[in-house]
């Protein structure tokens, strides 16, 4: 699709996410979860349109860096009871038909999620009071988590009777460590900012929701004057070495690079730095 | 084997552990290493009798939590040299048929290990004292691991002569990093409880052996009190999807929670909500 | 080669780094980056020489550990900019062509670095000053990471317009965990010491590049007195299980031990021990 | 989409396919590919209609077999020239801008040869006279292949000066092994219907395009007879195993079957042995 | 298990099978399916006996090769009905229960069929008549496939209403290709001699049962005078590599034969070699 | 290093193989075993010779496709029992330290029959006699095997009292399927040419040595004249694809093809075909 489509297909609007363009933010756009009032608890809706959203900013050469942020007193209070009950097929089916149908619909969710992570630009998320069950899945997969200072994290599923099946299980560990994760995965406790910052799950934390909110938007600007094709190639090459040996990772980047490096922007870079200006970046993506 | 003839398997007793239901704790059974005189070093029979005692367990639906907790003043003092001079096999024989004994032997001893990951049931581990050598190998298995202020670690085969494999050297750096695992590895030293806190091979460290004991036991008696199809599905999830990529581990979650979804636990944990009461969970597994 | 030719060429020396054998340190030697007016950029030579010197090494016994140091105000300011140019091909050729040769070069500057985990002994590296970009990708290769407090480490590449293509963003994961290092790989902050060292990227930090050089040959000292067999074992059993799944990596150390349990120095061990004495190991590499 | 949303947007048509079903095929229906003037050829609108018209497909319950086949006097001639030229970017823009731009595009034409194994349904090719280049990616990935004696197969890529990236060099080691596989690559050598079949490419090789036709549809026929489940089962379960071990994959079908063992279908089959009679399968997909 | 206790327990017998030493073939035992009158059909008892009389052979040195069998007109006519029913767990508990404990049922017979490649001595299989639905899975995880020509192969699974769940689906496509293998998997064909030798299912076919059996325990007795660690190696190696890259099965068989190239087996075959005499290998596993 | 100094390298010649450029061949060299009263027994100087030779040729643009053929009445009897004998250490050390020596030998071995692999241009394989143990081990690595209706192949190294430890068990069941390779090295039969052709092994069986060697040279020269840019990215996405997932597969060649598509090689190709006329094309690597 091209830009100017995608920005007039954006301008229409969603129901439960917001997409604008902060003030002075040159190539950055926010994504707001968008239902306070239900401390944006995921819905239904919100699984097509996040997705939606996403792949049209990633259309967008003038997005460079995307800051996900909820409206409201809490980030996000999880995924929304009728969606999960719209989940469960009703009774009369068969089992095996059921449990399809089902198995599909779990992987049009996780799917949803995971168009955090094949979006090729940067997602920078900000969490504010609770980050709970969906919520959680949701930011791992971001690429830089930061948080304000009263905020705090609940893998919950448990609590549901269910496993978690939305990417936390799977995105944690790495993030966290494998014990640190089973352990917040099976008590189901409240995971205060502090601590998740010694764990490695928050970046940075900030005092008040105010200061993150600045705080996340200007480590967003920072991004988006950096190189399109650098800050998109590492994000590309984390995320495709997480599944790889160290050997196949290697060999990836270096196939990667083997077209990236003929970039202009390596030259800007190299002009700039024995010019002692600071380089002005042009590849867009 | 059907629960009774579990509960009669148990009854009988063991020569290196002991098995017992903790007063009023519903649904928790704790695994003691029962042999302080020898700081409860891992014997030949203590690697047949363990991975029993957890069979046994699975196959006991109110057995739902397990503690591993070391008798006399220390868990774990590592493998005792006589097993390890067991293991290796005499003169005689070729080099060839030597060494194939002694590998059959080794995947013997890991199994044995690798038991704590088989069982269903989440296993907390509570370490006091000492925890040394093959006493890592355990621990890194279990699910939770908890311990007193004055507990320490070391991996120390290198000082034995020899590399880790009962699995220390493979569990260890998921859980506290490739960095951290390698140096406790190489240099043998002792880590002290509040760096293992730290570097997240612990999750909660109790100021003394009694409070760690209190401890421990209440965060059985609060995982017993969650859904066992929950429970039991994390476990099997995260341990399934550290062996395999994020896109395998997620298409995993959705196959198994399409059956899992259909559980009455599900349902009562909503209605629960709306009622806003605690939920009664009826899994039994 | 035999160990008199490796010492013999070890003798010849080299021009960008200088190998020495530490006063009174038994078993170890030391590799310094020496081109301290150029901070020790990374050159074209070095590239060569790195690996050189590592593969010597390790076909003399008598090198049991390597420590890796820095010469001048900074252990390390990165790829060269020369070697970067030299490295990108100019423009005559076709593009396919550029591209395939620019990939090879990748290659072989990805295997210098990975040189230091193909070595068999363990790498201590000694970080003072700065570790920016290719520095950052070399010591991500080392067994154990010291640092001064006054030092701080970037992975920089994305400031130069390129993803790093030397192994930081494949390596960094396991070390940091995943959410720690892509925040640090897109950000490129300066990370110093005390961070460093809660992540998990360093394993002790000192007041002084003094206590910093010290130290690291301490800890050498200590290494070397060790069995070489159960080092050895070590270090290659955590490398190659990071490929494989725990299960496949209990397989492999189960099969190395079978023919390395058989080693003269898990006797001496367990002589000493029972004789309440020091062991002395006997086995070389 | 519910089944009547999918068969609406079905009826509407497409530009270089037809979806038809079948005289007398309960069950089964036929995609021809349906630009005979141009052999089949590969156009970018045919990389768009082909996953969208499998994607409906997928929703619809009595689309239960796929035939997937030719019109005119050729299978498919490859990928058309203009869509290669299409998807390679003009020359303005920096090298790594056109890179990226050209991997996407790429990656895209993957997806809409994946589609094929996406789609729960079998999908049963039938291959008359030439199936070149991009013909052979699209056959790798359906489930069964037939042909007529007059038909051949030409991995023809290294004739255009690049190397197949649809899936073939993917594909076809698995179907034909990886001797033969390498060899037809690098030869770009015609491979005659007898050979095909004798290499596994090809299950059944009729003596003519009409025996072809009838005999492809008998064989779709057929499958639309058995159980939904069961024969959607089957498909997911060997591309799923594909890609795990052995292991891997039998934990996989075990989690499957879970729920699908509790079809009615099986009860069905179960009767129907017993009553000596034909069974009468219900699930739908 | 010492040899002579694992004798005893053979010589208590089965119900299901027949464990044998034929005569005059030293080092060769032969497991006879053992119920005729059932066409062999696999029953619950059947699934516990195989892997223990495997267990057991494997204990015994002087059991250096197994042939598999069956009495009767019929190799095997596949899981037995009331085994497969008997699976199912009735109506009453909720889905998620019926589930979980329907998936740990499908594991055990998973394991049962999987002692075959758990075995270390070689197992040749022998079928006459027909090999169906179970019978597949079971010959699929055999060493070396021999027939008789009026034998014949046939993956039935779907036409009773489910995906095949004991090994087929994972083992076939290594075996025969992805390609053959799901073709049948899908339509259930029958598979005659011919083209199974052709696919590569079969190594031999045979002009009769009774030249089959008498062929079968000739190659038994050919593989029975070679090196035992030789042969043993060479499964072990050849499972293990088939779940590695290439580059991770080399390293295996090299740390593998580290210790195993230390045996008199190739000390005697060097020296017989020279002496042009046929070596007698000493080697007992 | 430039093509002027390999073509000097080669000039001064082996002692095992010889290296020429055979009449008329453009583009193509031939690597001939060259000790043929030892029938080409695999020494350790051809060890060291080959790979030597292999990356020399790799560096010279004008060596597109390499002949690999043996000299005298056999292709190649083996490893040379000298160098079986000198790889096993002799008694005086301790067992684990003659291990760990005897493992690197081995690792070395196989890193020059990876060689083959490891070198860009492809490498066509002509067998004609025997061709025993290493023999099979070296052409398993090959990417185009011919051989002469005489030819036969063995793995024979259960003979020689050992696990084949050289690429056979890791690389022979892609090629010819699981079980014909297991049978293959647990009996080492002879396999003849119209059986290994009909496995996959061979990809033309000639009918006299005279026209094998004219047939293979052949198929060297329609290689040679072929895009080196395609060629090579075939063969090295087709070696990289059998260690990864389709997935992971399909993402590499996106990756190399976003560089290389943009070769002048694909543009001449396209206008070639407009213009009816053979291409001729420029890529050189």
């Amino acid at each position: 699709m091209d830009p100017a489509q995608a920005e007039a297909e954006l301008a229409k609007g969603f129901s439960t996410i917001e997409v604008i363009r902060p003030d002075r933010s040159e190539g950055v756009y926010q994504v707001w979860l968008n239902r306070p009032s239900r401390r944006n608890a995921l819905s239904l809706d919100f699984f097509s349109e996040l997705p939606r959203a996403l792949s049209l900013l990633d259309c967008i050469p003038s997005a460079r860096v995307i800051v996900l942020s909820g409206r409201g007193p809490h980030f996000c209070s999880g995924i929304e009871v009728s969606a999960l009950v719209a989940t469960v097929p009703s009774e009369p089916a068969d089992v095996a038909t059921r449990s399809e149908s089902l198995r599909r619909k779990i992987l049009v969710l996780q799917d949803s999620i995971s168009a955090v992570e094949k979006c090729r630009k940067p997602v920078i998320v900000a969490v504010h009071g609770a980050c709970v069950g969906g919520g959680v899945d949701l930011i791992a997969a971001c690429d830089i988590r930061c948080c304000e200072q009263g905020a705090f994290f609940q893998v919950k599923e448990v609590d549901l009777g269910l496993a978690a099946d939305l990417g936390t299980l799977q995105r944690l560990p790495a993030i966290v460590g494998f014990g640190n994760a089973i352990e917040l995965a099976l008590t189901a406790r409240r995971l205060y900012a502090a601590e998740a910052k010694q764990m490695g799950l928050i970046s940075r934390v900030f005092s008040s929701p105010e200061d993150l909110e600045k705080g996340a938007l200007q480590i967003a600007r920072d991004l988006a004057e950096k190189s399109a094709v650098a800050i998109m190639g590492t994000k590309a090459a984390m995320l495709k070495s997480r599944d790889l040996t160290v050997q196949q990772g290697l060999e990836h980047i270096a196939t990667w690079n083997s077209a990236m490096l003929m970039s202009s922007d390596l030259e800007e870079a190299v002009k700039a730095s024995l010019e002692k200006r600071k380089p002005v970046f042009f590849s867009k993506l």
